[in-house]
């Protein structure tokens, strides 16, 4: 059957009041980008209020085979919600609301289009905490999250959005509504659907309620920002850490390349030269929980650091925490001062092995003259890798780079994504990435929760 | 095509050494309950030492439409490991190594036969912990409880079983071997297939290799024993201690008439009167990480109890923690004195309406003249239900009670298990539970998975 889009855009307005769909030019054009460098101009973008409104829409997109994008507040890095062709976007701006908290078990239900921001940000009112923190969790929903079953700093200690999410609703390309789970904390009768949805990417189900766990503010917290002429030492010091039995909920590493251009930057320089002149690595280790517990912590981190004779600044108050962490939000501003041209990967291996990968990266660099940069989540062997070339001839070049280092991360064992989701612009990864009966096996799920292939056709599926 | 057992019979000789198979009827015999009171005879036991053993007869299986069901250590209360027709079980009791530990990324690599005791007394040596603890624990296999997706008492704190599998490696009904999840940390570019295995209960896929997420073991633990005169005020004090922040590793409850059962218990009498003559219920409740932490809670939870009046025992040293542990474990053999006719339940509602949910039940109760126990995992809303008679007449009342109950518990939002899985006994329960689409999908997983059927038939799918 062929794509009825004119049919579909008929049927829009006797349907829906105005305010709850756009052809205009200007609407389709805001919902056209991400944080990829994609553009996809979408034909119609689609404004639900209720579940109701998602599931009359998805069931004339099913009927006339439009495909539909979903969109939170478009922060991917992978042009996810862009289509490619003709297309619905449903925009989840006005699915907004937190909608429920169960404070004894500790349990939130919210809809789609919240702002995970906004979400840590009531919990704190009621000593609560979602812990999963993407740098963009301002300014990125919560249904854009689970999608990408998205990361951050603090998963190492906390675990990532799949981590927190107990159930789901959400409307299938037949427009009928699934309840994934049961809404308590613990549940053996059923399939266990929820996760199969987080981290989809929009391929399988259009989420239109999220029901979350979440947990004890943490009491008190301490951040290191420490020194290192050697940046694998930074690497080692992790592991030393852990070994111990403590759990950081942060092990953030910057690499050699990456302090290159942090240096540089005027708003985290003075910092980091607080620390030494010669520094080849920055470890950003966060520690949190019960007051004497991190007090205790904090003494043992501090015994390894003077053993090993590192520098670092370190504070367990507010305003000093979070302007150490601004070095680490610097981090993205100033790699562009490496060069114009830059493509980024989120690559994670088994940690054990992440030494021996930034001898590699180093290798490539010093062959490639492309900058190398591995920065990120030391902690959970989430690296994010970053090629930079201000020279417009090596685009090529670096193209063939990042499927050499995915090739590595593969044959170590690891995956071509750790947090981000693959989208558009890691197709040809996951093809290396998955074995036959991988293959086979997302392709029969893809075609049993959406047989017509409507749900962000072209995301995430592997390419024949 | 027809179940062409005895060609399978015939080939495995050909194929595996004598020690793999058994035909014999005293090893078929040993194979055929569990902890359920169901009976089903296996053909053929087989005893795979290798993932080949089992891709090998399971193709055959595949072949020629031969059922296979999976044991682990035979302790399922549903059934769920008992053919019910002409089939193989498949024995892990010889795939029961630890094959690697990770301490610095805390990640285990276990075959399915290892028994979950012999992994935490393992990962004790290593200052580390496997927190699932199924009351089986000690004697049921890690295979059986990633099957089922087991809880335990630590559950409330620590999740249940599914929070703690990383990857699992399946052997497919069609003999192909499935590799669910990247052995990292985190990951984000496949569909994230783990989690439906966990809890499959035999019907999805066969686990040859389980890799786990393990985590420090706590410095120190405290124990309480309340006791209530009041039952519904132990359920009470429990979102008491939650929402003041404190999140105990354990909160066990026992009802006033698993209370009755257990005074009259020799082994726990002696301790159940020192806490008072005219208890209704018991709560314990244990608080367990380091050890500042630990002691701070302990004197809140001492504080809560003085306001309420409430008498108790408590340790925080070893020997008596167990020994207080003790009266938990005297709950199942006490039981028995309540009548020779028992059934049990473990349904699982959302916490907020356990005090309203006890109620309904002492009606029930009241109405019926049998025993209707409700002990278990009260953190988590999850009940052990008990219907207790002496009166073999009162069978079919049971039976209609059950249904009661599992009603109420669906309209309060709750599940029909929340630790065991379905099996055969909790079937019809499954129906009530799911909706349309919930069944739909569920059976197409099934197909998906299972084409021929030939996984555990029978066995947690809905009936029509």
């Amino acid at each position: 059957m062929e794509v009825q889009l004119k049919e579909l855009k008929k049927r829009l307005p006797q349907l829906f009041s105005r305010e709850k769909f756009s052809f205009s030019e200007e609407v389709r054009y805001a919902h056209s980008f991400d944080a990829s460098r994609l553009r996809g101009v979408p034909e119609v973008v689609f404004f639900p209020e209720t579940e109701e409104d998602v599931t009359k829409l998805v069931k004339l997109c099913f009927n006339y085979r439009v495909p539909i994008f979903c969109r939170g507040a478009g922060t991917a890095t992978t042009g996810s919600s862009l289509p490619m062709m003709p297309a619905v976007v449903i925009s989840f701006s006005k699915m907004n609301r937190i909608l429920e908290l169960n404070q004894e078990e500790r349990v939130l239900r919210v809809q789609p289009g919240v702002l995970t921001g906004k979400i840590k940000e009531y919990l704190r009112k009621y000593q609560l905490f979602y812990p999963p923190d993407p740098a963009s969790y301002k300014y990125s929903t919560i249904g854009g999250n689970v999608a990408t079953g998205a990361g951050g700093p603090r998963c190492f200690k906390y675990g990532t959005t799949r981590d927190y999410v107990l159930a789901l609703r959400v409307v299938l390309a037949d427009g009928r509504v699934l309840k994934t789970a049961p809404y308590t904390l613990k549940h053996s009768a059923y399939y266990n659907l929820t996760p199969i949805f987080v981290g989809s990417e929009g391929t399988l189900g259009i989420f239109t309620e999220i029901v979350l766990k979440v947990v004890p503010l943490p009491e008190s917290s301490y951040l290191f920002l420490v020194g290192f002429s050697k940046e694998e030492d930074a690497l080692t010091f992790i592991n030393r850490v852990i070994k111990f039995g403590i759990t950081p909920s942060a092990a953030e590493f910057v690499d050699k390349t990456t302090l290159k251009a942090l240096s540089s930057f005027e708003e985290a320089r003075d910092l980091i030269y607080q620390l030494g002149r010669n520094l080849e690595a920055l470890l950003f280790l966060e520690l949190d929980g019960e007051e004497e517990k991190v007090r205790k912590e904090v003494a043992k981190v501090k015994e390894f650091l003077k053993e090993k004779g590192l520098s670092y600044l370190g504070s367990g108050v507010e305003p000093e925490i979070e302007s150490l962490w601004e070095v680490r939000r610097c981090i993205s501003p100033s790699l562009r001062r490496l060069g114009s041209f830059k493509v980024s990967d989120d690559v994670t291996i088994p940690r054990r092995y992440s030494e021996e990968f930034l001898r590699f990266l180093r290798r490539l660099e010093g062959e490639s003259g492309i900058f190398v940069c591995a920065f990120g989540h030391a902690g959970d062997g989430n690296f994010h890798v970053n090629l930079i070339t201000d020279d417009e001839k090596k685009r090529a070049t670096v193209e063939e780079l990042r499927k050499k280092i995915i090739k590595q991360v593969l044959s170590l064992g690891g995956t071509s994504s750790g947090e981000h989701g693959i989208g558009y612009t890691k197709k040809t990864f996951l093809s290396f990435e998955l074995d036959e009966v991988q293959k086979d096996l997302m392709k029969k799920l893809k075609k049993l929760f959406d047989p017509y292939g409507i749900l962000s056709p072209g995301v995430k599926v592997v390419d024949e």
